[in-house]
């Protein structure tokens, strides 16, 4: 070998991934190809992280957001000695229960930062990582003490500029002016169809300044000093994130190089042989590592453990200095709640009048907010109607850009402390910077939007779910009772596509002391995201004396009110605000001597887990006869009403009318329900 | 009055507006008093429209993207003298079956364009209707003869531009050089929850250059010469599309002008009685519409039916010209197929190997293009893998820009005349441009991606289901059969989360002729989108001598194979990539002695609309015993086999591993079918 030895570990990546691709038969060799040489330059010389402990707190974190380029990843998880990573998991590549999934999946004791494939996410996800260090750093540094102190990069694809989360996301960072996000564009004008040429022409450089972002060019993707010289620049600019664009060769090396053909399938075997001709490697043998290449890789491992045990001592001395703040910082760390977290939090009399389960959950998440430092979020533009601003915890942004009119609904700094976060109108962007703030740790992050628009940010939901955040979702104006806005802003569908999400909990509280009690169990159930469904109208606050206990929500369906006298004959099952319809027709039917039994099945997947015995008891199955009401589409519903029972919902799109006439109108009422229940 | 005719024209739109939103003690006051004057350009000056006939074919378009201003757009047309919006229905403003939603739905005999509200999807909407005009204008205008030949207008606002939908749109707007089309910016600095400077600061002029956009700015908004200035530079402009930046002033005119307060919330009665006064207009009376300003918005009309007239003319002469463009243009203007539009379609002869039905879907795609003219469309980069090219048909690509190598997959002319659309990596542009060119009129769009992807564009699809677009969506890559792209690019939940959507129609075929079949499907529907849900793996052509025919998915569901003898007593239902799982479990349970029928379910919509005596002859009542098959959520499932019986699906994301492997890993084979059967 006379080539050196940095040369020989970026073509170590290079061919590593390579047959790591070959060997699954699947896979996308030409990312790796053309950007090992800038992931090289992250992970062999600008990153700081420990092999060791993939977990350290403080490390930098690396995305890589064209998740197709997936087995790039995971040859240099490997090979800078993420013990995890074992070789024998890069030849199970895209196999079952693999380390090694087609495309990455959060996966931390791996060094698997983030989900990523569906193209825009990782971009925008990293938003929220940085953001998350922003905060902590604000908050909890003190002088001579920079305990959270880190950088988030990510290599990010012409797929991934072209997504429109992505552009919600850099107007968002550059606005917040996001100094330590370093993003590589792997720009390669190769997709999968063919040029970018023939969609993609616009001026990427000038885009990212319009944004405020810091763009610098590498010419060669190959030249790893100015691959260095350009990270060592972007890192010099701590007042706007950096986008380093970098000219690079999709499938270099390869007979196909710069050709969509090096984008998504192997390589045949005789364009193989080729390709290790060319970087001089040894024909015959597949994941092939030199000695002297591995060595060098592995000298990464001391210098991040003597990386992390510098840490460690700081944060020592740090606790010394500043025990409390050390002792929250830690509990955060660790992801557990505060003692005393739910401690507090209001409790609502009852009252027929009620109020809006929007509202309430306002009053609850500012009760919680106060109690758990973990807890930040926002809304996309949206705060007066969601109710969701945390007051007095401020706003999260750059220090010294907002005069005082910024602070719209709050109060507190004007800076990196705020804990209120001002997505603007760029609901998908939100929700993937959830989940990038959840993965980053120290932190629980909730956004709101109205019910109708968790269409836009579903695709990051989705990866939420994935990765398992906790992360709260506030959906407000849950159903056609939003009224006068009409049908493009009343939910009908949604209720059923979130049910129908794996990992994602859905809870629609039917009075203020249930979305008390949603809120908790939010804050609570880890292994996946909640979604809270909440009520732009009032709805009555049930007098608790009458019906059973709100916390009976905790186990997702209860048998809320019984049959005056007797065996109860009918069921009638409800959620949300339609519960109170339902009591009240309880009410008629017993008066009638209809023997009527109440069930509030506030979330169907809670339910679903209790054991058969109580799930038996609430909808006993030899009691057949039974009813729903829930002002959205029916699908589903069947499963609790069977094919003999009936689903009072809307299949149509709502009607721009006062909310009370379009649910009455759209058949969502006391009248209707006790009609057919009869 | 001493103010000139067109300031009295803008003031009154201004307070009919305002009476609009005030007697519906609901809306948006703010946009319209800001915007009046630019509106007014467009309708007063600029635009060339019959209020006579709102249809008519030429006019030039105009989308309202900030549609909460909708009060705007009405009083915009009652004045101008769209005679379905009358005074009566500003009067019903926001009140049930009213022809003023609080957000525009598309009515064409109202004048209203498109449905708006949800913010970015006008501005991406109009890129649609641009693109219908300028394809439509290659294909068929010939020397001398420019029948289709309009312009497309939009008022934009901070909440569009913020939105991903916009700046994916944007991008591609500008890759294509749509010079006519042309967008106001309503810049006031203000949204929902405050000031833009809290989250949106980015250099907007910059970034419309960056996309290959004309800008143009407007320092004051109430300065109506310069707004026709700005307009007719913006005309001038024939290769880039226009964004002309106008800096108003929301609720221009009270007491809360410029702040957040204007946007959402009809004003007090002082603050009303104040901009009453401020505008010198008469403070009792609401819905005042002086008759100077009446008699000058309407001269309008006579200058509508003159420009229809004279096009009308054009057309005659280029009937006579040049009669099978023009034969062939009007079919397509009336929206209907061609005669013999479904001739020559491919049949797939029986084969246990099979064909994966995005495949199939491609063949009967081409050959269906090749019969009806109207049919355009693309994917988002992915046209190798759902083999939507349509070959032979060309890129629409603005003259001279592409090289061949832009050609990708199809051959053909690389112009506006190009039938074959390159969204790029633009999932969500894509379905809003489908609803765009849908509603422009003269062609039918396609759209395809993968099915784990109809989450980025769902916004759009709502939209086109509340607007009753034409569109087919072409769905491939439909479940964990995906396989080794694992759980990212697996969907799961989709087929629940669009079965759920009002006015779509969804067809899961379940072999290569039922493909053919659910194509004829799409062609036919009207009052709604469809959207093809393919395969990526090889599914058996199933041997209809053996079988019932294809044909019987044009009734949702059918029964495919029946008990081999006596009646069953036992009902598998199945889907898609399951059927042939359902048919060989048929076949084991048979040779045992157990007698099944095979259900089909490909469509749940359409087997919903079927006659009771139908539905019961397929799923006869008494027979309950009934196990379904689909490798997808279990959401739904059991309106068709009960509370008792079995519905087999997946729950969970998938996994990264081989597609048979991962569909035998998750319960979706004939074993596990069998065994739950029996």
């Amino acid at each position: 070998m006379d080539k050196n030895i940095d040369q020989l570990c970026v073509d170590t990546i290079r061919m590593l991934a390579l047959d790591t691709v070959q060997k699954a038969t699947s896979g996308h060799p030409g990312m790796p190809l053309g950007a090992a040489p800038m992931a090289y330059t992250l992970f062999g010389r600008e990153m700081r992280y420990n092999p060791e402990n993939p977990r350290w707190f403080n490390r930098d974190r690396f995305l890589l957001s064209a998740g197709h380029g997936s087995a790039l990843l995971y040859a240099l998880l490997h090979l800078f000695g993420f013990e995890q990573m074992t070789l024998q998991e890069l030849k199970r590549f895209r196999q079952w229960e693999s380390a090694t999934p087609g495309h990455p999946e959060y996966e931390p004791d791996y060094g698997v930062e983030t989900t990523t494939g569906p193209l825009g996410q990782g971009f925008a996800t990293g938003i929220g990582v940085a953001i998350a260090e922003a905060n902590l750093a604000a908050r909890y540094n003190r002088r001579g003490y920079n305990i959270i102190d880190h950088y988030t990069y990510a290599i990010v694809s012409d797929g991934d500029l072209m997504e429109g989360v992505a552009s919600e996301g850099a107007s968002l960072a550059g606005h917040l002016k996001l100094g330590k996000l370093i993003y590589l564009y792997d720009d390669n004008k190769i997709s999968l169809s063919g040029e970018t040429l023939i969609a993609f022409t616009e001026d990427v450089r000038k885009r990212f300044e319009s944004y405020g972002w810091q763009v610098i060019q590498v010419e060669d993707g190959n030249d790893l000093a100015a691959l260095y010289a350009a990270v060592e620049e972007a890192k010099g600019d701590t007042h706007h994130p950096s986008l380093v664009m970098v000219s690079t060769h999709i499938g270099y090396g390869t007979p196909v190089q710069d050709t969509f053909e090096a984008h998504g399938n192997p390589l045949k075997a005789e364009q193989l042989a080729e390709t290790k001709k060319f970087y001089g490697w040894p024909p015959d043998q597949p994941f092939h590592i030199p000695e002297e290449a591995l060595s060098h890789f592995r000298k990464r491992v001391k210098e991040g453990k003597k990386a992390e045990n510098a840490w460690q001592e700081l944060f020592q001395e740090y606790s010394n200095a500043h025990p409390s703040e050390a002792r929250e910082l830690s509990g955060m760390m660790e992801g557990s709640l505060p003692e005393g977290w739910d401690e507090g939090l209001p409790v609502f009399d009852p009252d027929p009048k009620g109020v809006a389960t929007r509202k309430a959950g306002g009053q609850v998440l500012n009760a919680l907010a106060g109690n758990i430092p973990s807890l930040v979020g926002g809304s996309a533009d949206l705060d007066p109607s969601t109710n969701t601003a945390l007051k007095g915890m401020g706003s999260f942004q750059p220090e010294g850009q907002c005069p005082a009119e910024c602070q719209g609904l709050v109060d507190g700094p004007l800076d990196y402390r705020g804990r209120n976060i001002a997505f603007g109108v760029r609901e998908h962007t939100m929700a993937a910077i959830m989940n990038g703030v959840a993965l980053h740790g120290g932190l629980i992050p909730f956004g709101a939007t109205f019910f109708v628009f968790s269409d836009y940010l579903k695709p990051s939901l989705r990866i939420g779910c994935i990765s398992r955040c906790h992360n709260v979702y506030v959906f407000t104006h849950d159903s056609v009772g939003v009224g006068e806005d009409g049908p493009t802003h009343q939910p009908v569908e949604h209720l059923a596509a979130l049910r129908a999400v794996p990992r994602l909990t859905v809870i629609r509280p039917a009075d203020a002391n249930e979305t008390r009690e949603a809120w908790k169990l939010a804050l609570l159930r880890r292994g996946g995201p909640t979604a809270l469904v909440l009520s732009r109208q009032n709805v009555p606050i049930f007098d608790r004396t009458q019906y059973s206990g709100a916390e009976g929500i905790s186990r997702g369906g209860y048998v809320m009110a019984e049959a005056s006298e007797g065996e109860a004959e009918l069921i009638i099952l409800a959620t949300g605000s339609e519960v109170h319809l339902a009591l009240e027709a309880h009410r008629l039917l017993n008066d009638e001597g209809i023997r009527v039994r109440v069930v509030n099945l506030a979330s169907w997947e809670i339910f679903e887990e209790q054991d058969e015995e109580y799930k038996n008891m609430v909808l006993p199955p030899t009691l057949t006869r039974r009813v729903s009401i829930e002002a959205g589409a029916t699908l589903g519903w069947h499963k609790y009403v069977g094919v003999s029972g009936e689903a009072i919902g809307i299949d149509r799109f709502g009607a721009s009318a006062p909310g009370g006439e379009a649910l009455a109108n759209l058949g969502i009422s006391v009248d209707n329900l006790v009609s057919r229940a009869k």
